[in-house]
C-alpha cells in the first residue's frame, strides 16, 4: 500500500474502535449477529467530531514520525474522548500506564467497555487519559494552554484541536491573539487546527459558514497563515487523498514552524469535514445522520430492531476483520503506524508535567522582610514587598525559564513592577508605539484577557512550571469558570498514579474593593473568593494576609505549593505592618490567631473583634482603640484570620483550627464577636456552620453598597468602619439602645459628611488610633 | 468656519470639559492662576481615551443631525466617562435630567465639580449618566451588548466605541461574529468603530500592533467592512482634517447601513489616534506623555509646583475663553452642532428602555398545566412543559417583535424545542450545511458563545424588550462576572428617578448537574446559584421547581419580574409532578411549605426532611417512604423550597418566610432537619445564618465528587441518594449507631455496585416508592 493508504487503514480502525466504545459492551469486533446484550444498556459518547480527530492524529502520528518533531496534542472538541483513546491504544500509551489495556483482544475488549462506563473513563477527556492537558468539557480554552504548553519549551510543538463550537466562545476568539506573544527563540510552536464540520448540536456552526477566504483572511489579520484542508467531497469516509492532503498541510506546517522567525505568520490548518463522517446517511426514520448535525453525539439510538440493524450494517462497514486478527489484536502494519516512545501524542513528557517540576529556587525571607520595632510603628506595601521576592525568583529562573506571570496589564498599578527589573514583558511584535520593558524573551506576559492569562498559565503549570496570575480582584470573576474547571481537573489528576503533582495555581488579588473607591462599583467585589469556596478544600485555599510580612510568608508558601489553586487577596497600598517575619510566619502556620497586643484587658473577652483582610484589618484594630478610649472596662479581644478556612469545623476542611484554638481565638460561646470580613459576609456565615452558635458572629463585610467616593466613606456605605464595629461591639455587650453606639455612628455620619463636603477623607477617618500596651 | 472647523471646535470645548473635570473644583475655566484649591484633592479619572471619544462622539453628531437616523451610542471605555459627559452638558441632555447641569456657567461648574466626587458622577459611565445602557468598567461587552439593543428594531443604529484594552478581551473578539446573526430586515445596525490609541494602562495594544491590511483582513474575514481612519499624524490635537476624515468615515458607514442586504459586509470604523492627544508631551520629570500609556489615566500629578505649571498650560491650550463666555455659558456656535431632542445621543428613547417596555402579553397557564389526580401519579418535563408556554409567548409577540431566547446552542437538548415551532432560529448567513429551522426574522439566537448570549440579552433587556436564557448548568458560570456587573447595573439604575423597570434578566438552567452524570464531572456543578447570593436580595432570585407544575407558575412569574436577575433551575427529564397548578401557585406565593402528603405521622416531627431541587426533591420523597417502611413510628415531615431566599432570616432579605412560618415548616429548634439541596451545601448554609440553631440543619449537596457514571451512582458519590438521606435522618433521632441506617447505607452499596456491574441503574434506585396517605 502506498502511505496515504497505510494512514487510512489506521484510521479506520480508530473510526472503528471509536464507534465501538460508544456502542457495545461485548462481542467488541462484532463476530456474531449484534445482540441487545452486546450493546451498552446506557449509549452515551460524542461520534460527531470523531473521525474528525482521528484524521488528525493519524497524521500527527505520521508527521511525529517523519520529523522525530516532539508533540504534545491538546484536543479542544474533549467530547471527541473514544478517538484519542482509540488512537492511545493502538499506540500502546495505554497499556504502558495501565497494562489491563494491552494491545490485544483483551485489552481491546477492555478499553471499549470501560468507555463511558460506570467507574470507566468519563465521556469526555480528563486526566485519567495519557497525554491529555485539558479536558475540553467547557469548551474556550484549548488553544491558551496549548500555547502556555509550549511557553519556554523551544523544542515543543503543540498541536490544538479547535472545534466548530468552540471556536464560536469568546475566550478561543481572543485566543487567536497569542500570536503576538509566542517568541521564536524561546517558546515553542503551537499549530492550531481548526477543525470544521459545519453544525454544532443542533445548529449550523458560524466559523464553517465562513467561506475560505474569509477564514484566510480573517486568520491572517491576526497573525497566522492557514492551510485549508477540505475532505468534504470524498464518498468514502477512508479515502487516502483524505490523508494525503492533510500530510501535506502537517508537514508544510512542520517545516515552516521549525523556520519561523520574529514577526513571521504562524502556522495553522483549517480541516473541513463532514460532521459524523461515516454515519449512515439516514437513521431509521428516515432523517439525515452523516454530515448534519444529527451525528453530533449518538447517531443511531440502537434500541429497536431497525435501529440496530443500521447499527450492525454501519459497525461491520469499517471491516474490522481486516484490522484485527483472529485473537483481537491489531494487524501488525498498524502498530507500525505511530512513532515510538516519548514522540507518541500519548507519552509525551510534557503532558505529565509534575514529574518534570522542579521545585522553585525559593530565596530566604528575611532580605525582604519590613522591620517592625512594634506593630503599626512602620507601613508597608504588602504587594510591594512581596514583587522583590518575585523579581528575586525571576532572576533566579533566568536560565530554567520555568516561572511566568500572566497579567491583564495591571503589574504596574498593583504595584508589582519590581518584577519588571528582573524580566521584560514578552511582545514578539513591533508594537508601533512608545513602549517600556518589552524584551524579547520575557517572562511577564500582559494582555487585556484574563481568560487567555489563565489558559496560558494552565498550559504552562500542566507541563511542570511555575507562575503567577496577579488580577483585580473583581475581575477574577472573568475566570471563575475556568477556575472551577481547573479545581476539577487538578482534583481528578490528584487520584491519577501516574500524575506527579504540579505547582499550584496561584492567584494575588490586589488593587481590593476595598480600595477601588476610585474606579466605582463595577470594579468592587470578591465573589472569586466566595466562588473557590464552593470547590473542595483539599483543592482550594484563601489566604488574606493583613500586611507585608505576612504577605511576604504566604506568597513563598504558595510558591512551594502543589496541586491547589491558592488565593491571595491582599492590598497594595503602604499600610500598618502588624508583625514581625516571625511573627508572621507563625500566624500562617497556625491560619488565625490572637493578635494580644491590639486588645484590652485580661480573661475571658466581653467582645471578640475579630477580622480578615488588609482593609478589615485596619478597622478593626482601629475599633478596638476607640473601644479602648469610649469603653475602657471591657475585655476586648482582637483575633486575625489568615488563612480563611481556618474558621472551618475541621471535620470538613482540614484546614479548620480545633476546637480549643476556635475558642481561644474567638472566645467561648456565647461571647459576641463583630468579624470584620474583606469579602461578603456570607462566605464567613457559610463557613461556620458546624461551630458551636454561629449567631454569636456578626458579620461585616461588602454589602454591594459602592461608588466612586473616598475610602472610609465607601467603608461606611457597608457599615465596616471603624466606627460602626466599634458601635457593633457595645451594642452586642451593652444591648441595642447603647448611647456610646449611637455617638459612634453620629462620628461615622459627620466623617462621611466631610469626604462630600471636602472630596476627600478626613485623617481621624483613615489613621490607625494608638495602640494599647505601649506599642507604636 | 468650514464644517470640520466647526467640528474641531466642539472637539476643543469637549476636551477642555473632560480635562477640567478630572482635575478642577473651582473656577473651572481658569480665569485666575491656577491655585492648590482649585484642583480636587484626590484626583481620579481617564484621560487617555478621552479625546479620542470626543472626536466620535462629535462626528456622530454631525451625522445624525445630517441624516436624522436615530443613534444609540453604546460607549465600551467607559472609563472615559469624562468625555461622554462634556457631550452630553453641551447638548443638553443633561441639563433635561437634572436643572442643576444647565448650559450655563452654574451648570458648567456644577458638572465639573461633581464628575468623580463622594456622591456625584462615578468615574466610569454608570445607569446615572443619560443615553447609557452599558457601563464598561469591566471590559469586555459593548459589542455584544450593542448588537441585543439593535435586534429587532430595524430603524435604529447603534454604534459602539471598543478600545484598544476591550478589543484583547475575549468576549469581545467573540462578539465580531455578531455579523452572522444580524438580520438586515428585522435589526438595526450596529456601527463599531474600534478605538486604537496604541496602549493599555502600562503596554502595548495588541490590535494597535496590527498594519491597516492586517486589521482589513481580520475584520474582513469575520463580516465588517472596515474604513481606517488615522489622526495620529496631526500636531494640532483639534486638527479639522481629522473631523473631516471621521465625517467621511461615519458618512458612508450610515449610508452602507441603511443600504446592507442579507449577506453584505457591515459597515465599521477603525480609529487610529494617539493615546492622551491634547496631553503635554513630557511630564515635569520628563517622562513622555501624549501618545503613550503614560497619559492613560491622570497624566500629570499636580500636586507639586511644576506639574501644576504644565497642567494650568494644558487646560488653557484649550483657549477656554474661546469657547465659553464671561458668565461660563457655551458660544452659542458650539450649541448648533448636536442634534436636537430625541436625536442626541443622550437623549435616545431605547437608552430608557424601560419607559418603551409593554409587559408580555402572557397567557392563562391552566391550558399548558399538567393535570395531577394525586402527587407524583403522572409524570412530565419541567422543561417542556415550560416550552409550550415560552411558544406561546413567542406567537403572541410575533408582530411586537419584543421577546427572545438566546442559548448556547442547547435548546433542543434542554427540552424547549417547542419554542422553534413558535419562530426561528436566526443565522443571517448561508450555513452552508443542512440544517433545521433557521428562519429570517427567528427570534431565537444560538451561538457557542455563553458570553454572547449575555450580551446580546443585556442590550435587548435595557432597550424595552424581553427574553429569556436556557443554559446547561455548569457553564452559566462563564458568565458569573457578566452577571455581577449587570446586577450592579440594575442596582444602580434603581435609585435613578427617570430610569423606568426593565425586564429582569431570566436564566433558565436545564441539563442540572445530577442528570450530567453521562457528560461528567466537568458538567456538573452549581457555582452560579451561589455567585448569585452573592449579590443583594432585591435585585437576584433563585428558583428551584420541583415539578412542572411548580415550573409553569415560576416561568409566568419571571416573565413579569422587573429589574431584577431571575434564576430558575430545574430539570428536563420527566420527573413525577407533585402539585396541581393551584398547589403550585400557592408554593411559589409561599416560597417554602411543607408538602403533608409526603410526610409521615402527625404532631411535632421527629425529623424533617426538607429540599430543594428537581433531584433532591424525587430522593427526599422517596428517603421519606424509606422511612416510613422502615421506622413507622417516626413523625417525619417533609418541606420543599421553591425560592431559595425563603430560607433567609427575613432581616436580611425580604423573601425570607416568618419565624412561624419557618418553624412549621423545618419544625422547632433543635428539631434536627436533612435538608437535600440541589446545590453545594454552603448555599444554604450561608442563608440560615441568623436562624434559630442553624446548626440542626445536615445539608445534603453537591460536594464536587462525579465522572461519567448512572444517575444513581452520582448520588451516592455525594451522599445525596435517599438511603443516604434517609440514614442520616434515623442517626440524627437515634444516634450515630443505629443499625436501620447502617443497613441503609449497605443498600446504597450494592445499588452502586448493581450501576458499575451492569451499566446502568437498578430500578430500585430510581423510582419513587409510593406515598402515604393514600397518594399515587
Amino acid at each position: 500500500m502506498s502511505h496515504p493508504e497505510i494512514l487510512a487503514r489506521y484510521r479506520r480502525a480508530c473510526d472503528y474502535l471509536a464507534l465501538a466504545m460508544i456502542y457495545l459492551r461485548d462481542d467488541v469486533l462484532v463476530r456474531r449477529p449484534l445482540r441487545t446484550a452486546d450493546l451498552k444498556p446506557r449509549v452515551l459518547g460524542h461520534w460527531g467530531t470523531c473521525p474528525g480527530l482521528n484524521l488528525i492524529h493519524t497524521g500527527l502520528n505520521d508527521v511525529v514520525g517523519r520529523t522525530g518533531r516532539r508533540t504534545l496534542l491538546v484536543t479542544g472538541p474533549g467530547h471527541g474522548a473514544p478517538a484519542i483513546h482509540a488512537n492511545l491504544w493502538l499506540e500502546g500509551s495505554h497499556a504502558d500506564r495501565d497494562p489491563a489495556l494491552a494491545r490485544t483482544g483483551d485489552g481491546l475488549a477492555e478499553l471499549v467497555r470501560r468507555f463511558s462506563w460506570p467507574g470507566g473513563f468519563p465521556s469526555h477527556l480528563s486526566p485519567e487519559v495519557p497525554g491529555v492537558i485539558h479536558e475540553g468539557g467547557e469548551l474556550g480554552y484549548a488553544l491558551a494552554t496549548a500555547a502556555g504548553a509550549a511557553m519556554d519549551r523551544p523544542d515543543l510543538l503543540v498541536a490544538c484541536v479547535v472545534g466548530d463550537g468552540e471556536a464560536e466562545t469568546g475566550p478561543t476568539a481572543g485566543s487567536w491573539q497569542t500570536s503576538a506573544f509566542l517568541d521564536p527563540d524561546t517558546d515553542g510552536a503551537v499549530l492550531p487546527i481548526l477543525h470544521l464540520n459545519g453544525a454544532k448540536i443542533s445548529s449550523p456552526s458560524v466559523y464553517a459558514s465562513m467561506s475560505d477566504d474569509e477564514l484566510r483572511a480573517y486568520f491572517t489579520g491576526c497573525g497566522w497563515e492557514p492551510v485549508v484542508v477540505d475532505v468534504t467531497g470524498y464518498d468514502d469516509p477512508h479515502d487516502p487523498r483524505a490523508d494525503r492532503a492533510m500530510a501535506d498541510a502537517l508537514e508544510g506546517a512542520y517545516r515552516d514552524t521549525g523556520q519561523r522567525r520574529r514577526g513571521d505568520r504562524l502556522p495553522m490548518i483549517v480541516l473541513r469535514s463532514p460532521k459524523g463522517m461515516g454515519a449512515p446517511d439516514r437513521d431509521a426514520a428516515g432523517a439525515p445522520l452523516a454530515g448534519t448535525f444529527r451525528s453530533h453525539q449518538v447517531p443511531l439510538e440502537a434500541a429497536e430492531p431497525d435501529s440496530m440493524m443500521l447499527l450492525e450494517r454501519w459497525l461491520r462497514a469499517y471491516r474490522p476483520e481486516e484490522l484485527f486478527d483472529a485473537d483481537g489484536n491489531p494487524e501488525p502494519d498498524l502498530l507500525g503506524v505511530p512513532p515510538t516512545g516519548e514522540l507518541r501524542l500519548g507519552s509525551v513528557p510534557e503532558s505529565v508535567g509534575g514529574a518534570l517540576r522542579r521545585p522553585l529556587p525559593l530565596p530566604d525571607l528575611e532580605p525582604y522582610a519590613v522591620d517592625v520595632p512594634a506593630p503599626a510603628a512602620v507601613t508597608a506595601s504588602p504587594t510591594g514587598t512581596a514583587s522583590r521576592l518575585l523579581a528575586e525568583v525571576m532572576r533566579r529562573t533566568e536560565d530554567r525559564r520555568d516561572f511566568r506571570v500572566v497579567c491583564p496589564d495591571e503589574l504596574d498599578s498593583n504595584r508589582l513592577g519590581a518584577v519588571l527589573e528582573a524580566t521584560g514583558r514578552a511582545f514578539a511584535r513591533d508594537p508601533g508605539v512608545y513602549s517600556e520593558h518589552l524584551t524579547p524573551g520575557g517572562r511577564v506576559v500582559e494582555v487585556l484577557s484574563e481568560h487567555l492569562c489563565q489558559g496560558w498559565l494552565q498550559g504552562y503549570l500542566l507541563t511542570g512550571r511555575h507562575g503567577v496570575f496577579p488580577c483585580y480582584e473583581a475581575f477574577a470573576s472573568i475566570v471563575d469558570s475556568m477556575t472551577n474547571q481547573y479545581a476539577k481537573f487538578l482534583t481528578m489528576s490528584r487520584s491519577v498514579p501516574w500524575r506527579e503533582p504540579v505547582s499550584s495555581m496561584v492567584y494575588l488579588l490586589t488593587s481590593d474593593g476595598w480600595r477601588q473607591e476610585h474606579n466605582g462599583y463595577s470594579h468592587q467585589g470578591a465573589g472569586f473568593l466566595s466562588n473557590l469556596l464552593t470547590k473542595r478544600p483539599e483543592v482550594t485555599a484563601v489566604h488574606l494576609p493583613a500586611d507585608a510580612n505576612c504577605m511576604l510568608v504566604v506568597t513563598g508558601d504558595v510558591l512551594a505549593a502543589t496541586d491547589t489553586v491558592e488565593l491571595v487577596v491582599t492590598g497594595k497600598q503602604d499600610t500598618p505592618v502588624w508583625l514581625s517575619l516571625d511573627e508572621a510566619r507563625a500566624h500562617c502556620r497556625a491560619g488565625a490567631g490572637v493578635w494580644e497586643w491590639a486588645g484590652t484587658g485580661t480573661g475571658d473577652p466581653d467582645v471578640v473583634l475579630a477580622c480578615a483582610g488588609t482593609t478589615p484589618t485596619i478597622e478593626t484594630v482601629a475599633a478596638a482603640g476607640l473601644l479602648r478610649e469610649r469603653a475602657p472596662e471591657l475585655v476586648v479581644r482582637v483575633g486575625n484570620v489568615l488563612t480563611l478556612r481556618a474558621i472551618s469545623d475541621p471535620a470538613t476542611a482540614a484546614a479548620g483550627i480545633g476546637a480549643a484554638e476556635f475558642e481561644h481565638c474567638f472566645g467561648a460561646a456565647p461571647t459576641p464577636v463583630v468579624f470584620a470580613f474583606h469579602g461578603y459576609p456570607s462566605a464567613v456565615h457559610e463557613l461556620l456552620h458546624g461551630r458551636p452558635d454561629p449567631n454569636r458572629f456578626h458579620v461585616h463585610g461588602y454589602l454591594e453598597e459602592g461608588t466612586t467616593t473616598t475610602p472610609y466613606a465607601l467603608l461606611a456605605d457597608n457599615r465596616m468602619t471603624r466606627h460602626d464595629l466599634a458601635a457593633d461591639a457595645l451594642r452586642r455587650v451593652r444591648g441595642p439602645d447603647d448611647p456610646g453606639a449611637a455617638e459612634l455612628e453620629r462620628e461615622r455620619d459627620r466623617l462621611v459628611e466631610h469626604a462630600v463636603r471636602e472630596g476627600q477623607d478626613a485623617p481621624e477617618a483613615t489613621t490607625v488610633p494608638h495602640l494599647a500596651r505601649g506599642a507604636a
